[in-house]
């Protein structure tokens, strides 16, 4: 099987995560931006880095964009040429085009162009941050559900030098927990037996209302 | 328990994002920014919306900043103004300072200057899609070591009105289905007698490269 | 019946032009620019005359741009707002939004946006200004296909003080007189009878080959 | 006989136009222009193209201006380079001088300065727009006198499938029409027989009023 | 006789030394400026002093600017603003308009539009220093012709202590001496047995030739 | 005996003007500017033409300054340039430095600091322009005293056709005619027999009120 | 005797640093600057504040400049203003002007208007760092000549627990102990039994070869 | 022993005078600046001049900073960049590190991020001026303690032509004369037979109320 190739237009932070990250795991991966300082700075890092405004088909055929299987548009200042370069990839026919947006009506534009998937990361990363600052202790999350959500918990106070099957988690809270991280290492689905060490990290999986009452736990204790 | 109160500087869209969040929560929230245009907009959703520049101490006090619990420094592209505040908010004893930086240099100085937690939102994010991109089914995920990991996946299409039992899932592909989100509802530790359905999401815990295999199988059905 | 009404946003010379033209022939016009001095200089000579941003849905909402038939979106640098305008107008679902382009990819962009035409001033005009340059005696004229063209012409010299049946125009030169301009009057369907003066201006009818014969026969004269 | 020679001042996208036509049409079109980027993109598309600032009598000289028959200043932003530029064709003698303006002040002033034509083409447009939009069905016109003008409309429901004969159209409408466009050709001077079909485009001289009564009967159906 | 009435556009150095000194001189004055803290500056020195910009017809004609007799539009860097005003003014139909070019295609323009009077004020400055640095001892002139010149000139050392008839000036030099600036008084047409001392200033004509020769005399003393 | 040096910093308007009459007149001139593409225009015009800032004595000293006669300073706008260059070159010992200034305080500036004349070119021709208007036929003028003044004047109607003697104008006006410019030539001290024509220009000596009192008959006429 | 008055133009960091220094020492002091938010932060700290521009005769007069007895230009970065301020404190006749110069020419020009004392800060203080940093344990300095000293420094390790007698500093080091800082007070002119303690610092006079020898001293032990 | 060596980040005024004051010692001097003029204009005069922008570890790495003894972080207005090259020198482990400071909060920071000595020179030249204006005779000074001073002061006239000893100064004024400027030499501690000279600078050690008390009697006399 063939490996995917991606190619990713804008270096801001944005996209310079990206085009690392893609690198590292091993991907061919082509940077296109009109900077040629951007351009020099991350040209060891990845396979193709090109100096160019792709605000035009020409250039966009000249690059060989066609051939690309992932296209990401981390363009995020300029709304004008994120718009351009979205229509004249899908005009192209890339796949999967993915696009940032700063805003509501610019992710509506770039709906109705064709996007294929659009990230507001300013916006995603805020309520992530909101939602552990609220629950100090989660660490990180997965909304499986409006109701349902996957959380990183430290353990409670409480539970230290306790067995699970003693503190008798699932029946009383109404969690599952699906694995802990130790000091060194991961129990994943923990039996019974587990008991809790200071420091503990939770993996546990249940409705909001549940999860949170564990967290008010916490601070009656 | 009295619950948090939460301070934010700068309305960008991080800071936005979080302010709005943490208010639909249902907690306390001040924000502060130099620009009456972007006070005026949010001024509904929040408990304070102050127009102020706060990089001196005689604006923090005058704000009665002290008495908040947690503050958000949510500017990203003033450097130095981000600094000066981080600064003050802990001289004054601000218990928890988050910071937004914008490049590496940036967060080392918010480290010195005792910041709580630095993010960066565009690098993060662009990590988090990069991942999503390599494993194109893989719609969300956490990291819980550097080997293991959650992830929510697409059922293979090969694995359709089959039952787990059958598939043998749990020894075959040395994975944990910890939840299966259907067109409707979720089921939290399906039982082994789950006949999975086209579209199910799968909620799965395992080793990166079981992981990976099973993305592999996709691909060559 | 009732009339139709206009919006217009941007008071650049086109927009103004088209603002004028309707509310001079009695029709309901509103024009809507952020520009508090060309509102005003406007204000006189339509039926409503807004300062306003209009790129997001709360603004359109408040105006009522809702009720009106017809919206002309007349915005040329500022490439984004076009755009921005132009997708709010058809989620509102104003029934025809004309939209002026500055370019082909902007042109391209309204069209997926679901605009229902799209002009480019500068552009067609230059077109039609070459075309009577290139036949300096064609003073105005319509193509009605590929190679037909209905046009303005002065007479031949040669032609002054013969009749139509005499110079046997219908038959030599396979065009067609649909009427003739004179000093004073317009003769519609001229009879052939008709004498030709000096300065007379023909409206003729015909494929483009015969039509361009006569001006050759004007040199050789 | 010679063919006319063509000199053209200001790369906007009138002045594009213009020179794009002109050359398509197998003329000789030099283009003059301050910036490089412009005059290389055009450069393959006109028999000359020189960037150079022309607002002065040596620059003119040296580019051998005197030659041309015609010369169209087409600066629209910068009016005192339109102006000077003006002049100094006058001066030189070129016998023909189309100049574009911006505003019915430098109309007049490119009149003192013996411009021998002048257009506005963003107010020209919008009257052609507006007249358009007006009578919904007008696709073109040509305006013969200030009562007379030759229309392109689509044919009204009401007459489809019936002959010109027999909705005895001159007489009852006092319109004549010069020609038809069907789906496919044209026919010049219809027959009174002709049968009309959906979607049939006549081509339409008669005074205003009658041409408007046509459009109004439209409704009424 | 009713003495002529002024207006004046543009407050540069210009404008205001032409203003008040014609308001010095007794006369009515009204200026005209769109900068607020010029028209502060100068509104005690003139009879009327008027915040406006004056290029369009509107505003010139709200003014009354119909009614004065002179027009000086001492506009310097703002071409386009003084061709616009000096077009009007002249449309309007004010008898006498001086205008203040700053380059010779300005002054062409001018022309062409009308101005009575044009006028470069550096570059007549220029010429007049020029002059006066070439022959030391000349402090001002009059170019009567190419040949002949009227000059003021300190009188030759070798004069000092001799009367005129003695010197026998006007036959040896071919000069003519109109008036002799003393100390303390001016000797217009001086007689035959006037005196010359030390710093004596001579009102001389003759031809260039003859005067140049007594600055050269200057030097062989 | 050696001529004259002279150096001219600014190429502005005034300091080409001076340059050029200078260099015009045969002597040897220098200029100085920091433009370079003023530098290129001026150099086939002058003897040397040197691109520099001239604000260190370092540049001063390489460019051989020391050697010229005089200095002409004829920068406007940046006032702090024209005072650092005035310094250095009386420090430097040039014999004579001519400095443009803009406003009186740079007047008084650059007198202490020793510039030798000081010239304030709009300031001086707005009043000789004044002077010209107050009386429309003055067409040059020397200021003698506060009193007397020599003047160019267009001959009254009046006159026309009649000897000097004849109007005894000496007596009767209290002037003095110095010469007379004609049509074709000048008569410099016109004998009482002299016949006006239409059109001569009078050249005459006078005081104030004599000289105006001539004005006031020529619109009594 | 009355108490000096002082008056300070420019509040930046020297202008704020002198005018607060005075005010805390009990001095009259007025300051001036354009900056009206400036003014604001500073007015209840000195005397008098005053928001103006003082390059005008006018202002200085109507703020009554006249009277006081110092004046202080404290304009660093316009120089045009510290020179038209400093040309116009002299020419009102302030006995003691103190300006600030930002480069030498600046200064110079300082010197010709008549400046009584002109200051180089960051220069001086450049000077002043750079002698402090060759001898790491110099503290503070004067210097009374090209050849002496006065200086603040450490006492040398080796000369601890002795006594001032025994180590016979006078003859042996050719310098003299003014006074010794210790932990907690000052001995002036200390006696020659006075022993020596860790960190002591030693205010000595002596020729900079015999303080330079010390120092070396230091670095041998 | 190895001399110190230097490193001086920053060209303005201030880095300037360090720099060559440093290098003018004979010490071995490093400067940086992004700006390629100032590092010409300083080139000849250090050991080593690089033009670089030093806001990233590479770059300071490539420029071997590491070696150096001593860093001076001379950079005044951009705040930003001197936080950043304060922490990378730091971090790299330069033993002392020199900053400049702009303002209050900017010293805190530099504080926090280690800075070994932070300098304010315009608050502290200030502050030296001040001190000086105050007591107009005192031309340098070195702070002891709160209480005690080292001054420079001249002569009391009253003091001229008699002896120390006469005047019993010690006693009866409580200071303690450590050197004595005269016009042409400096005489270190002065014998009591000494006798005063008009001009001579006094330097004299005393606690502040005494010597005050000198300058009150300079004002009885």
């Amino acid at each position: 099987m063939k490996r995917k190739q991606f190619v990713i237009f804008g270096l801001g932070r944005f996209g310079v995560s990206v085009a690392t990250t893609l690198s590292e795991a091993g991907y061919e991966v082509m940077v296109v931006d009109p900077s040629e300082e951007k351009i020099q700075e991350i040209s060891s890092l990845v396979t193709h880095a090109v100096q160019a405004d792709a605000t035009d088909m020409d250039t966009l055929c000249a690059l060989g964009i066609r051939n690309f299987d992932v296209a990401i548009v981390a363009i995020g200042k300029d709304m004008q040429a994120s718009i351009m370069i979205t229509l004249l990839l899908k005009e192209i026919g890339i796949p999967y085009v993915v696009a940032k947006a700063s805003t509501e009506i610019h992710q509506r534009v770039l709906e109705k162009l064709g996007a294929d998937r659009i990230i507001l990361p300013e916006y995603e990363m805020g309520r992530r941050i909101a939602t552990n600052l609220i629950s100090g202790n989660i660490i990180d999350y997965i909304e499986l559900s409006k109701d349902y959500s996957i959380v990183e918990v430290e353990v409670l106070p409480q539970w230290e030098k306790q067995s699970m099957k003693d503190l008798n988690i699932r029946t009383k809270y109404d969690i599952n927990i699906i694995a802990i991280k130790g000091q060194e290492d991961i129990i994943v689905s923990p039996g019974p037996n587990y008991i809790f060490n200071k420091g503990d990290i939770l993996v546990a999986v249940g409705d909001n209302k549940a999860l949170q009452e564990i967290e008010n736990k916490r601070h009656d204790a």
